[in-house]
């Protein structure tokens, strides 16, 4: 927006360019108020709420976490086919007779599950970090990509240098872009921080590649600067 | 918001409320951004869509019309109960066993019902001015608060001296508060032409009481504004 009367010394804005911006405002939430009314609506109750818990439900999760037996999850197959492309071929290639599915899910504790059920439902979920964690490893094996956006930006946000690298071979496991660039960022600003922990040497020898691949980017990035440098 | 350095004469506005409201606006289409995904990944697929026409419904709703006979609409109890308190009453009270209800509506097109159904997935519909009419009765019955309210403002745009009546009188009927203040405002403001319209004599002869009721609050407006004015 141009502000015809605008004056740098004295800084002003005319009356007429804050009566658009105002307007503007106000008009960006009215169309607030009716997203978040649109979005309360198709709020599904989450399944964990106890009168809901089994209502008619068509298909039964459960978490198998190592030997441990822990409680089924019971949830609609419409709400999983249309969160998740996975569950989505799963389901619609069943046996149409089969009323009542189980899905096993291996390597899952019963409150990620639970939390990741209840997000499919809600598009919300209390997390920390580790649910976080745990959450973007079960958006990204169903392809849940909300989800995975989601715990994307809220680890994104917890960076520090204790997780720069735990962080970025999480992001480089489950194919988390937006993580893996926040991280590399950090990373190669704090290289020679990075370089002296622990967990650096580790990663050397755990997994050379993924250290390499941060040099690189480190390098590449440094011959830029130092050529634009001699350029100028 | 207060602007220290808001002269009047030259009607300026300070540089930093400038920014400050330039802030508020980025947030909030961030929030809007935001709250545009979530309401995407919340929204169901349209059962109109020929893939998902039948993945795994469990109710069929038809609509009875006279005695046309039409298609059946498929559709999940889930969406129905979460949507609608007259749909979980209904159904939470069947029996267990009968894994597919039929719901027959009477008195309504295959047309408004498929559209109602598909509204319930997706709060989305495509709307003339008949269909809101027949959508804000179904609204009305189902209790879809949100479907209704709506109704009643798209049907609130659409007022004009031919439909101030019709519409106090659909609102009236169907317990549309909104658009019955807004017809009621409209009628009370334009008087002299509406009472001299077909329509206005038709509901005189066919509904009295909702005519006095015109007028009772037409003189109670002029009662409070005669009183200001001897008070003046």
């Amino acid at each position: 927006m141009t502000c015809p009367r605008y004056i740098p010394h004295n800084a002003g804005i005319c009356k007429k360019c804050w009566d658009v911006k105002t307007e503007a405002e106000r008009e960006l939430l009215e169309e607030l108020n009716v997203l978040k009314a649109k979005s309360d609506f198709l709020h599904l109750s989450s399944i964990n709420h106890e009168n809901n818990s089994k209502s008619f439900t068509d298909v039964v999760l459960i978490a198998s976490d190592a030997e441990a037996v822990t409680p089924p999850i019971h949830a609609h197959k419409i709400v999983l086919v249309s969160r998740s492309p996975v569950f989505k071929a799963m389901l619609e290639n069943e046996m149409e007779e089969s009323h009542r599915s189980i899905i096993k899910i291996n390597e899952v504790s019963y409150e990620v599950l639970q939390n990741f059920v209840n997000y499919l439902y809600t598009a919300e979920a209390i997390v920390d970090e580790q649910m976080a964690c745990d959450l973007l490893i079960m958006s990204e094996k169903y392809q849940v990509a909300y989800l995975k956006r989601q715990c994307e930006k809220f680890l994104a946000s917890k960076l520090s240098l204790e997780k720069y690298l735990k962080f970025y071979v999480l992001a480089h496991q489950h194919n988390a872009k937006h993580l893996l660039d926040a991280a590399l960022t950090k990373i190669i600003t704090n290289m020679d921080m990075v370089t002296k922990r622990e967990e650096y040497k580790e990663l050397v020898k755990s997994d050379p590649h993924l250290v390499l691949n941060i040099h690189e980017t480190y390098f590449s990035l440094y011959v830029a600067e130092t050529s634009t440098r001699s350029t100028v």
